[in-house]
């Protein structure tokens, strides 16, 4: 079997052509086999090419642990160049179903290549039942005092439950993260934590702690909510740089919605015998 | 550039053919980036195939931090299969200089491939200030209160310094490997920590705490030393089966050395532009 291993900003996934479904029902134990790090081919999960009816094409993530994911944002970059760089879909606008519906990726092209992928995240929501917190107003320069340290803390909806925490990243252990997730009296659902360092109105830099994954090279999500939180704030554009652990993102606010613009890379090629 | 992933008991490598030198004095930098799992191709090491004028190949293992390996158990399972398999060196013995010597690799083979690979891992010694150790007489069944915890510990050199401790698996965590492997007041290097289980004559079940590495899928010398102090308290025959977290391996003790023999596998085959 053929695979093509890829990544974007660190998060990493092997991609497999599944147009006749002959992976259909076995997708978990797939996942596991192929993302074993010693024994497989290793990756953060695997995504599945299948057509659809209704858009373009169908990508069908699945987690290492051989869970489903609904969508991910690291992930729809890599599905969407290499449906563009092989020629699986020529376009410039590439219709994707989802397990969060259909997502438009607009491909940047550069000598035929996807240079880039601009992907639509949806909008932030600041109502704390949609967050959800228990508070009845915006949790915006909100204090609070958790494991003995002050934060202030601007939370959102964005896709999931999102905290941004601003400051210098030297003053900040992401794994202080934790404790936030897990405030439950404020965050019933618990919360990603973004730590987020405003240097210019143009370009910030973000680590995120993911409810329930810890600390990650790049959360798209997390990045889209750390743009929107300075820019509320006023500290930046509505367009900036975003710069995490595992490479370099670009958010773009729009009044319909938070764009996302990112790259994405096949670090190989290979054929195996593991399945 | 072409390469093979292989494993042995889980430890995992890239294969590299460097016949005509053409990584030399860029191995440390080549392994950093093969090896990470999420940039690059993911391994624990990389096993470098060059030219020899003493032996029959030499092989060049650097781990996955760019630092270099004088032998690995594991590693050389996989390398003597490749130089097989891929008829680099057609021979039943292969000769094989590494940083620890020339070690001579036995092909079991089948319809042409290695099956298993048996090498000669050297000779134990009880020799307290071979294992180093401070004490005046033979580590055998000697009882020691680490961590408000009993232990009857057997220790030797076996390539480097093992201790083996018996009883069931399950009343251990290998994590109490920690508080062993830094009982200075006795080991003055640290040491392995090997926690064995005889479920009879010709089968044992080992986990290992490697210094300095943590908890492994598979130590080639810790097996070696499990059998020996299994062997040598009268609980075991001189050829054992042992089970491993990784898989299985086979040790057989004879007179002029133990031998260890187990197997290796292909996962992927591959091509990058990563170096």
């Amino acid at each position: 079997m053929n695979f093509v291993k890829m990544q974007g900003t660190g998060n990493d996934f092997v991609v497999l052509e599944d147009g006749d479904n002959k992976f259909l029902n076995r997708e978990s134990d797939i996942a596991k086999i192929i993302c074993d790090r010693h024994f497989g081919i290793g990756a953060d999960g695997i995504l599945l090419i299948r057509n659809s009816d209704v858009a373009d094409v169908e990508m069908v993530i699945i987690n290492s642990d051989g869970s489903y994911a609904a969508m991910c944002g690291n992930g729809i970059r890599c599905f969407a160049k290499y449906v563009y760089d092989e020629g699986v879909m020529k376009k410039q606008k590439i219709s994707i179903k989802t397990g969060d519906g259909i997502k438009i990726a607009e491909i940047i092209d550069e000598n035929g290549k996807a240079k880039g992928i601009k992907i639509n995240m949806g909008s932030p929501s600041f109502i704390s039942k949609d967050i959800p917190a228990n508070v009845d107003k915006e949790i915006i320069n909100y204090d609070v005092n958790i494991n003995n340290k002050t934060y202030k803390l601007n939370s959102m909806l964005m896709g999931v439950p999102h905290t941004v925490i601003l400051g210098k990243l030297n003053d900040f252990d992401v794994k202080e993260g934790s404790f936030i997730e897990k405030y439950k009296e404020l965050f019933p659902e618990g919360t990603n934590v973004n730590f987020c360092e405003v240097e210019d109105r143009e370009n910030i830099k973000v680590k995120t702690w993911e409810r329930g994954a810890g600390a990650t090279l790049a959360c798209g999500t997390g990045c889209c909510a750390s743009a929107v939180a300075c820019n509320k704030l006023g500290f930046t554009d509505k367009k900036v740089k975003v710069s995490v652990p595992g490479g370099n993102l670009e958010v773009e606010i729009c009044d319909e919605a938070v764009y996302m613009i990112g790259g994405a890379e096949i670090t190989f090629r290979g054929e195996t015998d593991l399945i």
